[in-house]
């Protein structure tokens, strides 16, 4: 049967748009927080196949949307290399920060590829339970991204630390992200070996950074990434979401390298539809709050951003992921606009 | 004698590129410091001219910057209009937050000007104490981020309630933007005529709404009030500041209402040079965490900007305002490096 979320961005014909959602599973949804209970860290529930496999399949029976993404965390990498990584309730992720170069040659990749085995077994087995249609994603964080959250010890912060050991330190800076282009590559092709069809990398940290650095600490690596993993997996698609890069986005468009680009909300639809739209497959970028009243705005949004974007190969998403305070039956209304648009005139 | 920021804004010829700072009066500084402690609150010291005044010269003699910026802050709008605001130590600014139409329309601009005395008071002072060669930079917030700061409560929060509220209830929302709007032209006039020969409007939370929000609540409104305060003040130079737009800064590219756009570091020099500087004197940016190294990493990144920029017309800005634990040596370093730089060929 043939898949729409892979038909879309291998540019073949098709009958409508397909839509999947970042974070569409977790905790806006009420039978993922009866599920949470079952596992005592975010962790050990990511590590726990049957948990993260169901966690998966939650929003695809609701909703019935055109990919799964396996229910897993970027930052399942610096655990695998080492480094101390805990989930604290109500304040995210908190890291044992790396402080030298000689705390970055204490990371080790040797035995990344055993513990995330369960990663593995539980894309092995959504991919089993899918139904015929629905395109499995697999992901992983980019290095910029990782190194943020590794050296600042935490999201939401500054990013004084990371910034300021890229300015002064290029050389170890760069040391410790070809260690994460490398174990970002191992990661992504051990899910396409489990099952993945198609495996997105997020940037999400990118638009810290100024033009040069982004070049550099971004778009470079993600480069390299997409290159390797598609050497090992020739044809794969990999969408790219580096987030907040502004006119930064156009560095991306290596159609070489990656299917498609992932738009935050703050990227217009109608900038991107005539600036990145004619060079590459575009997905995104409904705000989220929407999705929080749902309702006629909701309904505005969408119909404005499939006017500017569904003349093209065009995924929707959001440009976010869902927030915890969404009312699922808003995703349902959200589904139901996109299923029921027609594709707008001069679609190929 | 001729002042170099006017005559850069206005094109006329020069020998070198203007340079001053948001934020270049403040904590980093330990005079200011010292000063601080004679006020008990800090819109207490905003509203003393003998304070206000001495921190706003105080970087002048420090640096000798091409202007001078009021110190004050864009919340004594929301705090002549009679909504309570506070500043928390270590935490920023705190409101009791508006929570329906009817707090919008307690709201009153009656004795905004009377309340505000004091601010155009200090400016008077200022001006008087310039050296002939520095300009005097007026500056306001621009209406989203007021009503960000009001609706919110805070700054740095996810932006759900603002974002909501322009979404469901567009009419309130946009009575609302017109009280600020009105308020914004009021408070500009009056710096005007206190002694202010440019303004700057900081729309700092702009980067959080999609392109058609952007348009109806950021770049509307800061047109409005460009046109209004020129109506009164005719040639007066006023420089935006919507931060974070990323290619949303397109739109604002109206010479007829803004003499520059000062563009945040997300905004990439070399695509700026080619999309923004053929239709409006630019201002920026370089990255703030820059300024807490100094050294060779500052000089790089401020020759680049320079080549990219500094053909047209350019002032060397910051991307963002000066942090707090910047080191005071690496200002001076940094308007060393601009002024030592000879224009870029190309100049004109």
């Amino acid at each position: 049967m043939d898949k729409l979320l892979l038909d879309t961005l291998n540019g073949r014909k098709r009958q409508r748009i397909p839509i999947w959602l970042m974070r569409q599973a977790g905790r806006y949804l009420p039978e993922y927080r009866a599920l949470r209970t079952r596992a005592a860290s975010f962790l050990d529930f990511c590590y726990t196949p049957e948990l993260a496999v169901e966690a998966t399949l939650q929003p695809i029976r609701r909703y019935g949307l055109d990919a799964a993404i396996l229910f897993s965390d970027i930052l399942v990498i610096p655990d695998a290399l080492g480094q101390r990584v805990g989930f604290v309730e109500g304040e995210g992720p908190l890291l044992e920060p790396l402080r030298t170069s000689d705390d970055i040659e204490r990371l080790s990749s040797a035995r990344a590829a055993e513990h995330l085995a369960p990663v593995y077994r539980a894309l092995e087995l959504v991919r089993a339970a899918l139904p015929a249609e629905t395109a499995m994603i697999g992901f992983a964080g980019a290095p910029f991204t990782l190194a943020t959250y590794m050296i600042e010890g935490r999201g939401g912060t500054d990013h004084h630390a990371v910034k300021g050991w890229a300015y002064r330190e290029p050389e170890s800076f760069q040391c410790l992200i070809d260690l994460l282009v490398g174990a970002v590559v191992e990661h992504l092709c051990r899910q396409v070996e489990a099952g993945a069809e198609i495996v997105q990398l997020f940037d999400s940290w990118a638009g810290v950074l100024p033009e040069e650095q982004l070049f550099r600490w971004s778009v470079q690596p993600m480069i390299r990434i997409a290159e390797q993993v598609r050497g090992r997996h020739p044809g794969l698609p990999v969408i790219a979401f580096p987030r907040a890069v502004g006119p930064g986005i156009l560095m991306y468009r290596r159609p070489e390298a990656f299917a498609a680009l992932s738009l935050d909300t703050g990227l217009g639809a109608h900038w991107a539809s005539q600036h990145v739209l004619p060079h590459i497959a575009v997905q995104g970028n409904l705000d989220p709050v929407l999705l929080l009243y749902g309702g006629a705005p909701l309904e505005h949004e969408v119909n404005r951003i499939i006017d500017k974007l569904g003349t093209g190969r065009f995924v929707f998403n959001l440009g976010h992921g869902v927030l915890q305070q969404t009312p699922p039956e808003h995703v349902a209304q959200l589904v139901d606009l996109v299923r029921r648009r027609d594709l707008p005139s001069g679609q190929i």
